[in-house]
């Protein structure tokens, strides 16, 4: 069996997320669980990772790279942030150790956009983006990593110009559970393609409604019996065709777009793109992070035999 | 003491108001409960009404006009909707009686646009626009009341061409309560003016940004020390300057601007719009609603010499 030679951990707020990998670059374990920053701060965070390596039999001296929630204030250690404008190798640099440890484990830092009229911050992301880019430098690209909240990166020759925060994901469930549209979803059943692409054409051609636009899953339903599918597929059309409108509000056209996403979320933001003609690549969400942690692992223990495969 | 002529009722969702007015168009009687739809409902709105006349001493023959939600489907007696395009003055004539009362009580219908692309329903609002543009009939008038769910109508030479609601209210409170941002807004006090000017103006210049720029309210937190009071004021901004900027998007160089408010919705609104340098008048909203409310009841009731005044 090939030789293990480091372990990446995507710790974010409510997940966790492990892979042992071999000095070849294979995955020789994997762990998932909900043990987020929000579970794991109460738990405490070394013997929750501890429990995990336990169980995958790591050896002590295997290292431990973690990128994610397990950085900030409120997490295991803060690993502060690296400002933008940025090259994307300052973000495999700045990892801090956690001390107290006999095992070397280190966290990587976000990233910090200090501007008084757009201040807005990453953790996590920064390391899908580093695996989703892996290789490609030149011209302008645009990463689009969607979830509870979306974040949209600008990389202008290898450097971060900039990034946006979309809260879609988040705004998609308070929505759906807490506002009068609770009521136009219940019962909601399969997914309902044709009002989720209507939602996203209506949205882009007049961004600034979206707070009016999201009102069309109620009122199509008392007018034109918009079923609860539908209804929810409006909603969630609405929301996801803002954020890429507003996302691409400032790009070139030359821009490259890379969807870093999987499963559900890929298949609706691949669905918006191909309703606006837009042009993408996709990339999986979990190979990103996988890939941008190896770089770091890589970066910060470059003379050991273990992690340069 | 002037004579009573008719009882005017604005029966909404969640509050009930009544006035009883005079043969001069005097307020002779005032009450206002949270005894809306939702509570009427259960309660029985005759039984309802009946004990708020019977405190005022209301004579038998005295009818009463009401707008509102008491007359939506889950309501007292539906009174439909009217379809725009339409004249104001087709709002006055298109109410129903409650039958089974031995007064004469009927129920202003709503508006409805039914339109494939923009379906939306106005119930209650209507009778307020009535109030709101008494007398005005000339060129193009927008008219703003804000709310839970704000509605803009437009009116183009006395005919209510289209309109828009907003969900601005309800998307405040279910942000501040239920999303990552409660915890940035926590301990909130007195308003942030210079927050919320900051929000109105920055979704004016991006008007795409909606769900990102509310995201401000966290990160400026993290990066900025926003306060508590900031974070709220940013977020009520971004709403209301993503309302004004959405609705006003299709709106005319010419279009005169009513405000239907008052108390502290009547400030925010008149403090975005003077950020914006948009011209505005604002009318009360319990005197527009009142207006909207004495004019049906001349309408419907011509020839009673208690209505005529």
């Amino acid at each position: 069996m090939e030789k293990p030679a480091y372990v990446a951990v995507d710790w974010g707020t409510s997940s966790f997320r492990l892979w042992l990998i071999g000095v070849d670059g294979g995955i020789l374990g994997e762990h998932r669980s909900a043990e987020g920053m929000t579970t794991a701060a109460s738990l405490g965070f070394a013997g929750v990772l501890q429990a995990h390596l336990d169980s995958l039999s790591v050896p002590a001296e295997i290292p431990v790279i973690i990128c994610g929630m397990a950085g900030a204030r409120q997490g295991w250690v803060e690993a502060g942030y690296i400002d933008t404008p940025t090259s994307l190798g300052a973000i495999l640099t700045g990892a801090v150790s956690v001390p107290g440890q006999s095992r070397d484990i280190r966290i990587l830092p976000g990233l910090a956009q200090r501007s008084a009229e757009a201040p807005d911050v990453i953790r996590g992301e920064e390391t899908q983006l580093l695996g989703a880019l892996a290789g490609e430098s030149q011209g302008e690209q645009i990463v689009c990593m969607p979830g509870t909240h979306s974040k949209w990166v600008r990389v202008v020759d290898g450097m971060v110009t900039g990034f946006s925060t979309f809260m879609t994901g988040e705004l998609f469930d308070v929505i759906s559970k807490h506002s009068i549209l609770a009521q136009a979803i219940a019962g909601a059943g399969e997914p309902d393609g044709a009002a989720f692409k209507a939602a996203v054409g209506a949205i882009f051609k007049q961004p600034a409604m979206a707070t009016s636009l999201l009102f069309g899953a109620r009122s199509g339903q008392l007018l034109h019996g918009l079923s609860p599918s539908g209804a929810k597929a409006w909603i969630s059309g609405t929301l996801i065709g803002s954020e890429i409108t507003g996302a691409l509000s400032s790009a070139g056209h030359d821009a490259r777009i890379t969807l870093v996403a999987s499963g559900g979320l890929q298949t609706l933001y691949e669905t918006a793109f191909q309703c606006l003609s837009i042009s993408y690549q996709t990339i999986d969400a979990d190979a990103a992070v996988r890939r941008g942690l190896s770089a770091a692992a890589k970066a910060i223990w470059p003379n050991d035999e273990r992690t340069v495969a």
